[in-house]
């Protein structure tokens, strides 16, 4: 059986009671490490599941399924996944491929950031479609996100925005002489993302959005560090250092937020007067 | 210490193991058992941690949230919510209230079915707006699910339709005599949902749907006996044997589904010429 087992959002006591007895009693352990990464080392996942644990890079994941898939018909081999197993399209791929050899696969779900992030007080049936940012080059500003995100305002809807990261990742010119010496791993952070949505506003011009768009800026979602910063899409250009480190997420509100989702959003605001001012002067803000 | 601590959406096991910590050494724990049940009794419950479980019902909760919050500046108080503490808003309004009285609030987040129902092979990327669907009744009809899921449709996407459950719900005949009598507990099935959809789309007739409009009903998502039925919304309205035992959704399919989508679904249709046909056929469908 091969066992896709989320493990949610933040340390090592995050995975499901169900889950850490797939774990403990699975042939393999392998722990997806390229779409997303917990607070914790696998050190600290190893030591806490008493076993060994095999970093599943996107070259494993993609190019060489067959070992992570090997004997699985007979034994148990477990994939962990950060988050929820449903949450990056590459594991329907696994899914897929394990189906074609006949191995059962069971889930394990957990919590996805596409839950956790109703802490920050937005009503989750309001969000509209997922979007994800990537790094900018100076030649690949995908622009893509700008039409969903255009879509969602359109009827109203919060977007949530995830961010790229950037995890043993071969620099440009490494990749061109075929070395295997990857970058230092990178983490978009809320004020490169805002900066970057601005900038395509910019170029574009079609009004999706404006500097003074009301957004969250969201921090290790479901850790007990977790942070929320509410303010203006300007506004979070520069709130990374409020916000500190690594995981983070934005949210562009809707023009349908509701006033309790407006109040309970005002505790995390960088200026209380000006997100209630604004959060009653613009009804499509 | 308020603990808002989700259970995810199928047994005892489905508990983080943060969660159940926190509920091993909480004052008091309580069960919020009226937005959505486990597939375990709160007997199960109770053996498994050891300890009583106070069921809170929608009544507590809305009008008696004192009794809850009782000492929780010094205690620790566990709530206990199926699927993630943010999937339903009544939990918002508990966080509210216990910061007015100074009370912490911490949350243990776990799956919920916005993210568990990605194991029916559609991505979640691609999900709008989430809709309620409520047991219609002769004099109640309320059709504002038909507006989401066509703002939903309109932009290519697809909608999670969460059904309704009744539980400890008075009659009307017993509420006017104020007997404190209830009804047996009524879970929606995707095949009433299916129904009362397509009753809907014949009221308004504003083409948001039709009949053969593709679909995806869920049962018991997250369980091992986790079931999926792909067709028509019209295949649907007699699929409930298929299906089985509640909790049922049902997922209307936008027109951007991305044929790796349709593929995997494919495995769950009720007809699978027909599944590949209408995939094909019509890219709006």
């Amino acid at each position: 059986m091969l066992y896709l087992v989320g493990l949610g959002l933040s340390d090592e006591t995050d995975i499901t009671v169900k889950g850490l007895e797939v774990v403990k009693r699975a042939s393999r352990v392998y722990l997806e490490a390229y779409t997303s990464i917990l607070l914790v080392d696998q050190s600290v996942l190893e030591s806490y599941y008493g076993r060994p644990v095999i970093i599943a890079d996107r070259d494993m994941v993609e190019s060489n399924s067959e070992e992570i898939l090997r004997d699985a018909r007979t034994e148990d081999v477990a994939f962990l996944v950060v988050g929820d197993p449903f949450g990056a399209t590459t594991h329907t791929d696994l899914v897929l491929r394990a189906r074609e050899l006949n191995i059962p696969v069971r889930t394990v779900p957990n919590a996805s950031i596409l839950s956790g992030i109703g802490a920050c007080g937005l009503q989750l049936y309001n969000f509209g479609q997922t979007v994800s940012m990537v790094f900018f080059t100076d030649t690949w500003k995908p622009t893509s996100f700008y039409d969903r995100v255009r879509e969602n305002r359109s009827i109203g809807l919060h977007t949530l925005v995830l961010l790229d990261i950037k995890v043993k990742e071969p620099s440009l010119e490494n990749l061109a002489r075929g070395r295997a010496i990857y970058e230092p791993p990178r983490y978009m952070t809320v004020g490169q993302c805002a900066r970057q949505m601005l900038d395509i506003e910019a170029e574009r011009q079609e009004a999706v959005y404006e500097p003074d768009t009301l957004a969250i800026g969201a921090a290790r979602v479901g850790a007990t560090t977790e942070k929320f910063v509410a303010g203006t899409l300007e506004d979070l250009c520069t709130a990374d250092e409020e916000l500190g480190p690594p995981l983070h997420s934005l949210v562009l509100l809707g023009g349908r937020a509701h006033e309790l989702e407006y109040d309970f959003a005002r505790q995390f605001a960088l200026d209380k007067e000006k997100w209630t001012r604004l959060c009653s002067a613009d009804p499509n803000n």
